[in-house]
């Protein structure tokens, strides 16, 4: 039985409550909060957790082998190092941290204490997602040739980040989770419409050495809730659309075919056909994902394995939203990524 | 009565002529194609025009006064200045041509010639498209935020332009009769998935002086097809879907407010708040573009106005779509634009 | 404060006791069930309410002042009896009870006792089915000409009641609501198709004197999860689509316009011409119709007033559920309706 | 090359000369309508194509050697009559006539004229309905439980018929291929908006002798345009939309099981399960079902074939009508149809 810690009840807090409480394995013991209601709440419902304003004391609680931040972005660094160097296992909401830098950090830190960090990417964890990894992998897919994520809604202006640190995010965990390849660089715009404000609307792409390329397209200030990413391969095109209450995954059997023309003497010469094929909709899991997610971190702490989406992942994404965001102060100037680190 | 002559019987071109064929004030002379099959085709249609496989013949016909053309892009230059120079008004399929230098050559032979060019941006003609600029004329959708186009559909690998001259450029027409504003730099990415073609999928941003961002995504490549521009606005907030048989426009009186905050030190300091109001769709007309637009072409003619969509439009389309493929061959760098210019 | 307890914790318990549990003014006193495991569900979420098995020890807690039942149709006039005869308020699952003649009796019984019964028409407690309401009423929609509500999805099989008793109650209540007209007839027509079942599939016309007509059609065996209901009036028509995670109102300016013809010998000599206008989508309060529904109950107990879905409400819809069945078993032969107690 | 002459240039019959024009082994000889403006139309689009208003001319044209009949339903019989009694092949638009007794005569007609008849159940001639009928065929839906049609829109009011005949003829002819079973019995609901119009609303519903039941749903006053048709199986089930642009056919492995429970003493005691597979929507030709018709008329009556919509589906669809219409009178109440004349 692994005892947990949660630091932070806002928005996303009380769903990894409320899942690491009924967890196997897992025993949550204390939760903390700088704000009295929110710790009222968490008492209400689960008369039997601790809550603390104090997430020192919730870190330093001995029963507390594992801690759970879900706090603000510009938080996540110092927390997680905190309970690292006090001998506890991390979990972290995404981004797993501000920079690159730090997380390379938390990585020294983690391998120092011997303790194991995961990071939230909640979305890796979906029946959807594995099954197009899955398509993927199995080469149903084919070579991918473009990875297409739109996300937008009427959202939260975030005090501490921009809409990529707290959208594209997502998106970017999911193509690293499915492409298995790492970009080499990557160009974003974007605008922030609030005087004072981070941009809260952005777009992003990236670059892969060979045929693939990634966008993401990310707005706080959309009428239209839209969560949609295109798969499109060699062989087959996947379109995922979250907002499906069924029918979360569309395959279709649709694309070009090549064929070299009979005129030899150009190269160049290619034939571009059409394949119009079947659409097939695989019937899908429908465990939360964060249940899925809070069974396999403690799976992994419990057998020593390394969390799917362990620091690297981590990395990997705030790399690129480093990289991206510097690219959107340039107006979409090219930034090159760090070429080695690929998983 | 002014007699019409088409240079071009693929695939929009029977569209032309049969709306031409149908519009008071105009009469079609003429069809040139250079293949005989396709003269067939008009000839068994329309008995009373007459067929060759000259456009030369066409263009220098005394009954023709005004040539509309409707051939590959790469075509359009040396085919609307030979009409000019022969004193015919010339309409010409988007894009206007291959290039801003030969956009401005072609004014000048207009202006030599007296005579009139219209560019045929057939999206500007939609009675969706003239309710959204209305709807941004009256000050009903505010300051604008930004105008989100994205196209994409399993489409035609056209052989002598890239996804951003065959399928942007309707978006570009669209944004330039609507937003009235002239973007000052385009970053633009994209890839081409066969050998020896052009880019199949692009990405596009379009930078202003002020609060609006655009930004157009277009696919050859995609099993879905998509139609649909966000303009959102300071006050409302516009869905345009294209795709919809009925409700092609929705407005929704959703978006942000701000309120400064009571912390009068904390310039920042503006608290974001919420709009979720009425959505409402105006009903449309239903009459065809191209109908709409041989109409206007007909009466500029015949008044000497000038077209809605006049050569001045399409040198502002043309020379994003040069800026756009350039950044693009740069991996998004930022191009700027030509200042002065705008109308 | 009004004590509340709450017999039944299966599907629809939860729910209520969650609602009941937060609407000021009540105090959930008890619950209980036959089954251990739901009991210990209710301890361990509510640990300050008393669990029992005996639904008799419950209505006769003295604590309790109002009981809510949330048990299998076929139980609810025994218990909604028991519970008036001891003295208690009542709130009672849809349908109110198995037959009218039951009905008939539990209004008696509340009418001896001074005390309120109300039934759960839940929809009639949604922003969406009150809008339609005000619609209707206000004149917008003008005179009703149809209500037609389709209900169908992969559905649980119920053991004790068949598909209209289910689902069609639904509709029957928003009907009842919105339309302050009360049927002459119904003919109802459907199939069974498991062995030893009731009916799974189910369609039903309701007639009215005057131009109304309604029609739902309801379906357990259905691959579609479909909630759709609209609404046709002389000046316009609802389409009311509760599957829409928002705009699930959409208030359509169409329909016809009748003009006699100047054919004056003729009087059957009608004109019908077509308005097609706006589309209209009214902004809905989201609050929970559970929520609403509770405090309305707490209130009308508070103040002594008769609730919106009465016992009169629960009997107009047993009436039609009643006499649907028997047209069911005779293939769509029609019933009358009781003609008076309209309200 | 057989000569074929079409009556009535209104609203279908254009597409039937057009489909006609181009099919290989047919030439359209004459066209002929009471309207001179019609006539015109035809003229200007196919000079040489005769044009007359005499109906009687173009059935004695001894050219023409098939009549296709495009004229209002209540005139269906005599110009079908006259046109076989002259020796000519008939092709009625549907449905095949006003009553019963005059399709009876009608084939009588054809049997004594060795002629053939065919009616234009256009829907059978999609790939669409093709495609079910073969799920249907080869076992993949297994037993038919249900057929539940959806036709509305904001349609014309026709004069001479009611709703019934003018929409629901198309989902009778649809189910007539697909399911191969006759109905029973069936029972309909309506009402007529309109002073001195037929029914504009009405719902039927067809009982089988088995598990099948069958309900088809049509409107005129409706504000949203439906065309949805369930198919409901024990081995899968289908939802055939017709709005769809693509994907118009889904076919969902989903539904019940049914295990008799362990108690053998109770026969009633099955346990309903569920079943919730994949969807998988196959590629669809998309020839226009009017070309398929046409093609399929001109093989039938060169190889003297029987044709697919032969004046025997034309008899069953208008039996359930004529049926259909006399209990919407008696407000559903069930009306036995013939038992034998199955296919």
């Amino acid at each position: 039985m692994i005892g947990v810690g949660v630091i932070g009840y806002g928005y996303w807090g009380p769903n990894l409550v409320r899942n690491f409480y009924e967890t196997p394995g897992a025993q949550v013991i204390a939760v903390s909060d700088l704000r009295p209601d929110r710790l009222k709440l968490v008492k209400d419902r689960y008369p039997t957790v601790n809550v603390t304003n104090s997430h020192q004391a919730l870190i330093e609680d001995p029963k507390v082998e594992a801690v759970v931040i879900a706090t603000p972005v510009a938080t996540h660094f110092e927390l997680a190092l905190a309970a690292l160097q006090a001998g506890k296992h991390v979990l972290v909401e995404k981004p797993l941290a501000s920079s690159a830098q730090q997380v390379l950090r938390l990585i020294d830190a983690a391998e120092k204490a011997r303790r194991t960090i995961m990071v939230e990417h909640t979305f890796v964890y979906t029946s959807a997602v594995r099954k197009i990894r899955e398509l993927v992998d199995d080469g149903t897919v084919g070579d991918l040739y473009y990875f297409d994520s739109t996300r937008v809604n009427l959202g939260l202006f975030q005090y501490d980040v921009n809409v990529l640190w707290d959208l594209a995010v997502h998106d970017l965990s999911i193509l690293e989770y499915v492409a298995s390849q790492k970009p080499v660089a990557v160009s974003a715009t974007g605008l922030a419409h609030v005087p004072g404000r981070s941009e809260n609307v952005a777009f992003l792409t990236l670059f892969f050495d060979g045929p693939l390329i990634a966008h993401v397209h990310v707005n706080w200030l959309s009428p239209l809730k839209v969560r949609r990413t295109l798969v499109g391969g060699s062989k087959k095109m996947i379109v995922y659309d979250d907002m499906e209450q069924s029918e979360k995954i569309k395959v279709y059997d649709k694309g070009i075919t090549l064929k070299e023309s009979a005129n030899r003497e150009n190269v160049y010469d290619v034939m571009v056909g059409y394949r119009m094929g079947d659409m097939w909709a695989p019937n899908l899991d429908v465990t939360e994902a964060l249940k899925v997610e809070a069974a396999h971190f403690v799976k992994c702490l419990a057998n020593g394995e390394k969390p799917i989406t362990d620091a690297e992942a981590g990395l990997r994404v705030v790399e690129i939203l480093e990289a991206a965001s510097e690219s959107l102060r340039r107006r979409g100037e090219p930034i090159a990524l760090r070429p080695n680190g690929g998983r």
